[in-house]
C-alpha cells in the first residue's frame, strides 16, 4: 500500500513492528486495537507501545488543499509535475503538443546510405541529422528523405506533407544556380493570394548557412524554413533558426542554446571572412574552446566531434590563441 | 544540390555570379566554357573571371578516409555522429537498445485520475511519473498501472510483462505489513532453481526510501526493483536506482545525475534522523539551494517545485543555515 486515508473511525497509526502482527505471540503488556485487515477481516492485534493520536497520520490538504494552484502555466511536465496531477486526480490537463516536423532533402544527386554510389553521387545525410535534430529540439520528426532536383515532384511532395506539418524544413537548393528548384517549386506551393504567405530567399551575412529561404506556404500557411544543402551549414542553420522556431512553437520561454566566453586554445589564429558572422566548430571544457576542423561545411567527421560552435564576429578577421571568445553549447 | 562530386573530365568549379549563366548576355570578355546542366545538357557558358584549377573542388577524404575511424565505440549517436554515418554511406550500425521498462503500482486503494475518489481510495500517481521519469533517462517505458493488493493477480500482471520488460519497477508493497503481497508474489515469479534469481528486499539507511526490493525473476533473470509507495519515496529511489540502472544498460558511462555543493539558504536548521541518509527537496541556483517543503514522502507538490536533492550525511542530524551542502541536480 501507498499511504491509503486513515478508515472511518481510525484516530492513529499503530507500526506493525509494535504489534504481534494479530498472532496473539508475546504480547505481554499493551493495549488491544481492532485489526483492520484486508478484504474487512477483523481480528485482535497486541500493541506493545502507546500509540499518540494522529501519530503517521497525514492531514487533508498538507500536500495541496482545494484551490491551491497546483502548478503555474507554462509549467514544463517532468514526472514530479505528472505524479502531482495524478494525485489530485487530473487525467488531462491542456499542453501545447510538440510541433510536427517534415524533413526534406533536395538533389538528385543524393541516394540512400547503404546502396552503391554511382557516379556524380553522394549520401543523403541531411535528412537523417535535421530530423534526428527535430526530435532532439522536442518534435515529432519525419523525415522524408531526399526529393529530386524537379519542381514538379518537390511540390506535389511539399504539399503531400502539408496535412502533417507545423514546420518544414527542407535542405539544398537555395543557393543561386541551374539545380535550384526549391525557389521555384516553393513559388507554386505558396498561395499568394493569402497575405504572409511566401517564401523568401536571402543571402545571410554569416559562414556556413549564407544562402536562407523562410517564409509560409500552403491554405495553412504552414511556416517553412529552406536551409542550404551543405551537410555543416545545414546543421548550424539548424541549430541557429529551426530549433529556436520549434521551441517556440512549444510555448518555451528559452528558445536559445546556451552561450557562454571562453578562451580559444590552438595553434594559430582562426581567420574569418570580412562581414560575415562565422560559426566555427569547436570542443568546449573549463573555459577553454579547441577549434575542430576547419571552416569547410563539408567537414561533418569534425562536426560529429564537436561539442560547441566558436562565433567569429562579422567584424572580425582573425581570432588570435587566448582570446575571448563567444561559444554556443550545444549540449 | 548540396555539392556533387566534380563530373569526369572537369577541373574546377566557376561561381555562377562569374558567368552568363549560358544565356549568351553580357559576356564581352573572358573563357568559354562547356555547362553541365541537368540531365546532361550541353551548352555554352561566358565566364567573366579566369577560375583557378580545382577552386571550389573538395578533395576526396578531406572530411573521412577511407580506413579512419569515424567515431569511436560507445559514443552517443545524436545529429553530427549521424549525420557522418550517412555521409559515409553506413545505413545500419549495432547500438544499444533503448531499454524496456515496465512500470506498475500496486495498492488495492490506487485509483485511476480523473474518477470519482471512494471511501479509503487515493489516486495512482507513481505509476504515471516513474514511466515519464523512465523515458527520461532514456528508457522505451510501458505504464501497467495500478494492481491490486492480490499476490496472485500481481504475480500473472508481472509474468506477462516479463516478455516486454528488459527492467521491470514495482512501487508498493515492500514495507513490513499485512497488504505488502510484492514479497509475496515476487518469490513465486523468481526461478529459484537459478543461480541469481530472486528478489531480496532491504532496510536501506535513508530517508525517504527506507524499504526497497531488488533482484531479478523469471526465466531471463529480468531485473526487477521494488520501490516503496509513497511518491515522493518512490521518485527519490528511482532518481537513487531506477534512473542509474536504465543508463547502464544503454552502455553509457556517466550514469549518475550531476552532483554539487551549494550553500544551505534556509529560516532555520534542517533535521534528519540519525544513521539515515536525507534527501530533501530544494531549489538550486548560483551556489545556493533553497529546502521546499518538509521530509514528507507524501509531498509530491514540494517535490514538483524542486529541480534538486539536499543531501544530508547519515552521521549529521541538524544542518545550520548557511552550511555548505551536497547537492543533487535534477536537471
Amino acid at each position: 500500500m501507498t499511504g491509503a486515508p486513515l478508515p472511518p473511525g481510525a484516530e492513529t497509526v499503530v507500526p506493525v513492528e509494535w504489534t504481534d502482527g494479530g498472532l496473539g505471540e508475546g504480547a505481554v503488556r499493551g493495549m488491544r486495537a481492532r485489526s483492520l485487515g484486508p478484504e474487512g477481516a477483523t481480528g485482535h492485534v497486541q500493541v506493545y507501545r502507546p500509540a499518540e493520536a494522529r501519530a503517521h497520520v497525514r492531514a487533508k490538504g498538507s500536500d495541496v488543499k482545494a484551490g491551491d494552484r497546483a502548478l503555474e502555466a507554462g509549467t514544463i511536465l517532468g514526472p514530479p509535475q505528472i505524479a502531482l496531477l495524478a494525485a489530485i486526480g487530473r487525467g488531462t490537463v491542456r499542453v501545447r503538443p510538440r510541433p510536427r516536423v517534415v524533413v526534406l532533402s533536395t538533389g538528385s544527386e543524393l541516394v540512400q546510405p547503404d546502396t552503391e554510389l554511382g557516379a556524380g553521387q553522394i549520401y543523403d545525410s541531411n535528412s537523417f541529422a535535421l530530423t534526428a535534430a527535430a526530435r532532439d529540439a522536442g518534435a515529432i520528426a519525419y523525415r522524408v528523405g531526399a526529393v529530386a532536383d524537379d519542381a514538379e515532384t518537390l511540390r506535389s511532395t511539399i504539399e503531400d506533407q502539408l496535412v502533417r506539418a507545423d514546420l518544414v524544413v527542407t535542405t539544398g537548393g537555395v543557393s543561386v544556380g541551374a539545380y535550384d528548384v526549391v525557389k521555384e517549386a516553393l513559388s507554386h506551393v505558396a498561395d499568394e493570394d493569402e497575405a504572409g504567405s511566401g517564401i523568401e530567399f536571402r543571402k545571410l551575412a554569416m559562414q556556413p548557412g549564407k544562402p536562407q529561404g523562410f517564409g509560409s506556404i500552403g491554405p495553412d500557411h504552414t511556416p517553412l524554413l529552406a536551409l542550404p544543402g551543405n551537410p555543416v551549414s545545414s546543421y548550424v542553420s539548424f541549430e541557429l533558426f529551426v530549433r529556436p522556431a520549434i521551441r517556440a512553437l512549444m510555448g518555451l520561454q528559452d528558445v536559445h542554446r546556451p552561450t557562454t566566453r571562453a578562451t580559444l586554445t590552438a595553434d594559430k589564429a582562426l581567420t574569418s571572412p570580412k562581414g560575415r558572422r562565422q560559426f566555427l566548430r569547436g570542443t568546449y571544457a573549463d573555459g577553454r574552446v579547441i577549434p575542430v576542423g576547419g571552416a569547410g561545411s563539408h567537414l561533418i567527421a569534425a562536426l560529429a566531434h564537436a561539442d560547441a560552435l566558436i562565433v567569429v564576429p562579422e567584424d572580425t578577421e582573425s581570432v588570435e590563441p587566448g582570446t575571448e571568445v563567444e561559444v554556443v553549447l550545444l549540449g
